[in-house]
């Protein structure tokens, strides 16, 4: 397993919900030495078109840091013009919009010397019964993602899945729903984010459907965070599932997975740069604690199906 | 759309949870006189193998009731042999009798005039973390139902999926794992049986997943009945959520979609008789209601997203 | 049953999530304008102390709209300083100055004609374990509602509870811990403001806890809009669980209750005047849906648990 | 702090689901037998009335076995003459004998030397929406409780609170609730049995709500069982959401609490015998790791609210 752990400049602004703001907002610039002092991250994920306003100082700006791009992270669905959707919007030229966004991020992508696009398409589903076409809708969801991907070869098109928000109910819900979508579209470059706090509000177990997206070559990039499994809080990693946590980890050291793990927290009390430091220092303990039980141990319990053993040793080993 | 209703004789016996038996266990002979006085139902859904212990009685009993079978619905679940796992024991032996068993339940199919074999594998999953090998389970779910659904092209073999019960989380949990588990498959005779009910559990919006099933022909038959969206409470169709059961026969409807509705509800206080006859009359007039208001309005809505108007005039059509 | 119906201004201005902003804000002039064309509606919910920034002129507007105010909503936690809590803030001057809010906030209820103040104190709770004292939360809450509370016997305090947000966790969160409270407070002008689509994410049936609290005579405020029973969507009421609506009406018919409902409807689609008129007309609508079963019926239903007939005869009603 | 841990014998025979049965009956002498296997065990909490079909050999075998009772269970859900509800059930005389049991069950609980009653009315609530009088019901709950409570001042009644399950919404569905029935009844024997897992499906933060009971003295009694949010899976102790055991037992430790700690642990896979040890295990064993971080460090925690700080110390302790 060679991992490189990566901290989203996005989170790193404003932060704030429907009733309170908890962190003002931040210019690229005070967020580029942010992410600096956050020592033991190994680079950024950066999002477009947002932070590319002006897109040639945003470009040599970044690139002046000297932070590793982990991923460009493709967004629509802030803009007015995403309203209606994106991908789905009704409207045939915002869809061909969606589209050339995501083609402008591949491009970007590879201006910053990697070869990934992570997006979640949060603006793309419904909110009421009888609001939307779905059969129409899918139709539409499967041709911008297979357009777009086709743009180029050597970029990856990582798609997140998230149950809900913006819209009550996404059409990219859940890992399943995603990877059906990747084999109708067929292409090699496209596969999975997998965000462990979208899994856990899916009801999904997050080493499981993570393992069946890698056994088909489809798990590209991975975001960590935390939730009490029905919203999507953001929280520290290994602050409510820390078991969820490790066993991802031993499912990824098992797979020799290679990668980025980008850090995608909200942070509402103290310190960003703190607390993303933490986040990442947990995940990394995290994995120390597993090299302290050993992998033979932990796949004697699998073989042997014995949870009762299982957790006894996993807390009898914080002593 | 040429519908069929169907009532499950399995759920015509003991009905009873973890505290409470809220109705005796009666015979497959008394069963089939009870579902004749369903009089609205056009067929039954029989279980296999826990109705065929004596199977050439069995058979005759079935057949000479005179009664259509629907499906043919595949239980490895409730026998000993399958506490581990059927499709995804760890006991090879164990993983080909749940493979024979399909088989076996193809061929019933045929011998009574059906060509629908329905299967929900609830014991296919897991309850704690480290406690299976999720790849190696997930490779095995794909070989059983490919090795068992390449027994004959003739019969349909429909997979109910089900977030949970009896695992804490079901290999088989929703409607993109089972599509994805179909492509990677690829026979033609796989496809989905959707449970309402279970949709609306895994927090899916019935009416959406059944379109995108639908659209890849992979939408082969119907369990009807309703819930909090927590838990598979089985309740009577349109019981809770009302315009979920109205969105669904709205795409049915679109879709010309021919089949069967079979009728999944756990009747803990009253009659099974009546209860049953209520649940198909539910949905014959909820497709009446749609019939009033008309497809052209509804047609309209989907069209405008219009959703204050929709429900305005959805609750003024009920005056 | 007496019942005036209430538009919320604060929900006609700016509506945003996380991710997307969906109407832009307007001023409180324009707002009282909107509030005009909503003609069904008998009067305004208003925002303390968020509309008063200048109070003498935003006092003289609100009056010569000439539209009845049902509450004074007070906001305790949108504001900078309220970010560590409000009536649980650990600074003690924090603390009093939400008790102040709450006197200043029944004051000026008692100058705009109406008995009532309500409140939703969303920043107290927790978002992580080991993150706050429980018992020390607690005892603050309670001694400072009843502080506020005691400033005046002529103005009711009705608390609105929710499960969270901004909290992941809010210490208000269901009407069983609001009843608690009021018992435990022990003042008479101290009740519930039951908003329909917080019970339901409380996973409270909620014509069940509303009639509790009305036993007692805390059934003070009432508001209105539905959800998916999982997030406060704040969706057009009836949209998603209309059989609620209907046995929430059905009850408070029953308990001949006299008061305001107020709708707090987030909208994100389409006009806000047209949906929140939509909105009120729903109620109504399914009110009269309830008149032309009858009552006698419904008891009926009640005295002989007969569900099966409930739903088929409700169906039924609508053709 | 003082514990001692009881394991509760109904959970040691029959495990079974609506579908799969995973342990077969066992006699009392068996899982008395049993129980004293479970070397770690102070002592068994027993069910009444179904393990006293025959009384005076019942008690006597308990009593024979030398095991401490550290509470009477009183189980009024699973015969046939509860099935339209005990305490609320609308036959007059089926309400008086769910008193009468409640009495019998205290006298029970002297003659086992204990003082505490648990009872969790689990049939008193309702399925479907127009199915009961819901004020009629919680003044029959508080009539009953009241009367039965009444019978006896030196024993404790403690009741045990649950969202749903036998029905789709229990009347005793929460802790706020359970605490308003209380201040409603105002009996100083009648607190609560606090069940870890309810709490969780609650959604309720469990320290939380226990120390809120604890500060009126109403906690009486703890179950340790754990789950994932939304169903009471009664998985083993800390299996889940460790977080939330090491939270409970600090404010135990806080509170210095004195009681019993039982185990409502269903034990699907493996041994019962071995599953109970482990799961006393794992709460001793977590006490053992708070303590090996030291009370004054997360007292500095909850002064500071620092949960990055805090999860970070949480996951390096275990190194």
């Amino acid at each position: 397993m060679k991992i490189q752990h990566s901290v989203m400049v996005g989170m790193m602004s404003r932060v704030a919900d429907k009733f309170h703001e908890y962190h003002p907002k931040k210019s690229l610039r005070e967020r580029l030495e942010d992410a600096k002092k956050v020592t033991i991250a190994d680079g950024i994920e950066i999002v477009y078109p947002s932070e590319f306003s002006d897109q040639i100082s945003a470009v040599r700006l970044i690139k002046d840091s000297g932070l590793a791009i982990s991923a460009v992270n493709l967004n629509v669905k802030s803009e007015k013009r995403w309203e209606k959707g994106s991908f789905t919007a009704p409207d045939p030229q915002i869809r061909r919009e969606a589209v050339d966004s995501m083609k402008s991020a591949m491009d970007l992508a590879v201006e910053f010397g990697t070869d990934m696009v992570s997006c979640c398409p949060l603006i793309d589903g419904h909110n009421f019964n009888f609001e939307v076409d779905y059969m129409t809708q899918w139709g539409w969801l499967e041709d911008g993602i297979r357009l777009g991907a086709s743009h180029r070869k050597d970029v990856k098109v990582s798609l997140e899945y998230k149950l809900n928000e913006c819209r009550n109910a996404n059409i990219l819900s859940d890992m399943g729903r995603v990877l059906y979508l990747c084999e109708r579209i067929g292409l090699p470059n496209i596969g999975v984010t997998m965000d462990v706090g979208h899994a856990l509000m899916a009801r999904e177990t997050p080493a499981e459907v993570m393992s069946i997206a890698a056994m088909s070559g489809r798990l590209f990039y991975m975001h960590f965070n935390d939730n009490d499994r029905y919203w999507d809080w953001d929280m520290i990693p290994g602050s409510v599932n820390f078991w969820d946590l490790l066993e991802v980890l031993y499912y990824l050291d098992r797979l020799d997975w290679e990668g980025w793990f980008s850090y995608d927290i909200a942070v509402r009390d103290g310190s960003i740069v703190e607390t993303m430091q933490s986040g990442i220092e947990n995940v990394i303990n995290a994995q120390k604690f597993l090299n302290k039980i050993g992998v033979d141990k932990i796949n004697g319990w699998i073989n042997n199906q014995s949870s009762a053993l299982t957790f006894k040793t996993l807390i009898e080993s914080m002593l």
